[in-house]
């Protein structure tokens, strides 16, 4: 049976199980569509991967973070050594973490949980020029695809993407008003924390970036155009495992620009794509409307790593297990008189 | 160190995670009370435990429910066959499923994930006179005592109700609007969806019971009056569940009227209860906003079973390790600048 097949399958089943209709809310449609994703009606989630992309961002020159840029290579450092929220959160709902070096500025030791696979050490200033060539987006985007092999190969069953790149919540914006034709001020946001007088600068750089653009680009021509390195990996870790037949996770901006991208590349992906949070980060909105998507979590999160997207895992874990019910009939139970 | 104390130094450490400042949202102060719950700066939580209370409600002689009485009964079956909801979610996320009779019509088999305290086959017709007696109403409450105790010694770290019962929805309502001082139109919503008519005949049994109370009742004597024996029970699990120093999880309508109950009877449960969901019961809103709680989750549930308290329990494991996280200092990641 096909997607279609499956998907209209679950839904009937799910109206003879034992409970109220609709009762069990967004849930339903979450299960319905894993079941649809696996291709069975009773579907199952075992272990969650987070790829966690890092990269540098040549656009820090401008002032648009709150943090000094060698925070990144720190964080990866502190991500190998399961110290960061990530790496506490996924151990909490039985996902593991892998890191990828898309594009850190300076050498990374070697670790079992890192794949090193720097296309270049960070993005060039994305305000001034572009962000990376053609090729090197490519090679970020097939990094992606690598780490998300990876990870399912080691078993993965759920897949989420994560991000770290101080400054790239101003990539993040400029891909984003690149890709749905939005204005600079609709979507950048504060990111980390930034202040009035960052947010004016971020806003300005991401204008200057998408004067660059021409009608008719490609999508990955404006992701070489507006960066980062990290959202070119994002965009191939769904792209992989939408074709491994995975269930995929979306975090926060960053991550959600990722995936948008990936959505432009293969308009299918968002068949297996689950919001998992809804962020504080004004453009992550815009995306979400722009692929449908419902988020699972409002907690007011706005870290990035990935957070939001494990914390929703035990979620779609729950939900697959609804079809698991036993139905009216076969209870016992009295459906409405 | 006391509750105040261990709040105070884990709010402390919480600001110097490897995290920009608030960035995990809500999930922070559930953090850090869970730290002062468990008295440790890094707490930490494991299996969890829901007790699924059921009871039937002479009430539905008035005709306010969807489904006819016996579906308590049947439904209770499907809990100890593991067909239910709460079933395949409580797996789904590490809790344990305990059922207690306290006042089922009819008689249950044995079965060793059932606790048989029957006080009586249901509660009287509280739209006409006294759902119960005070003794009733006490046996009721300590039945729920013992559920909690069950669980606890067998190793529950987290504890939530749920709630089974044809009609519980009409007795939580009088029960929040007697507690609460509110009138049946506020708290009165379509409970497992009982249509226009129906609602208009729930709204008029729990007047009716209303006009029974008299100014300077104690809680329980005013529960006596509107029941139900399960929402009783529920109020014994959370007081003996704050007595061995547990977090404790709220889930939808029912469940948290049994809750607030709990808190009337002793006001600083209050300082364990986290709530668990959002439901669509008005009256639910009512009684957040009395006991001052912010739903972890709003995923448009109306289920009940303690459904929406076991998805909450993963958010709250999640939360409990992000005290596990290295600070700035440990890690070597620079701060602000």
């Amino acid at each position: 049976m096909g997607y279609q097949e499956v998907l209209q399958a679950a839904r009937e089943r799910m109206e003879r199980l034992t409970k109220p209709p609709r009762s069990l809310g967004h849930l339903e449609e979450v299960a319905v569509r894993l079941a649809a994703i696996q291709g069975r009606l009773k579907p199952e989630l075992g272990l969650g991967a987070v790829v966690v992309a890092a990269a540098d961002h040549g656009v820090v020159a401008e002032g648009v973070s709150a943090y000094p840029q060698e925070v990144t290579y720190q964080m990866v450092l502190n991500f190998l050594r399961g110290g960061a929220a990530i790496n506490q959160l996924a151990q909490a709902v039985g996902s593991r973490v892998y890191v990828l070096d898309v594009g850190v500025k300076g050498e990374l030791p070697d670790h079992p949980g890192l794949l090193k696979r720097k296309v270049r050490p960070g993005t060039r200033n994305l305000a001034k020029e572009p962000a990376m060539t053609l090729e090197e987006a490519e090679k970020a985007l097939e990094a992606g695809r690598e780490a998300a092999r990876w990870a399912v190969d080691q078993g993965a069953t759920v897949l989420a993407a994560g991000d770290m790149g101080i400054g790239n919540t101003t990539a993040a914006s400029a891909l984003t008003a690149g890709l749905l034709g939005l204005s600079p001020e609709r979507v950048v946001g504060p990111g980390t924390g930034v202040g009035e007088e960052g947010l004016r600068r971020k806003r300005e750089a991401v204008a200057q970036a998408l004067e660059r653009l021409r009608p008719g680009m490609h999508s990955l021509e404006v992701a070489a155009e507006l960066g980062g390195l990290e959202l070119l990996a994002i965009a191939g870790v769904y792209l992989e495992g939408y074709e491994r037949g995975l269930p995929l996770v979306l975090d926060g901006f960053p991550v959600s620009a990722g995936a948008l991208l990936a959505f432009r590349l293969n308009p299918r992906v968002k068949d297996h794509f689950f919001a998992g949070h809804k962020s504080r980060e004004p453009g992550h909105g815009y995306i979400l409307e722009a692929l449908g998507l419902k988020p699972l979590l409002d907690l007011d999160l706005a870290l990035g790593e990935g957070t939001g997207a494990v914390l929703a895992m035990p979620l779609l874990r729950a939900a697959a297990r609804i079809l698991h019910m036993a139905t009216f009939e076969e209870a016992g139970v009295s459906d409405r008189p």
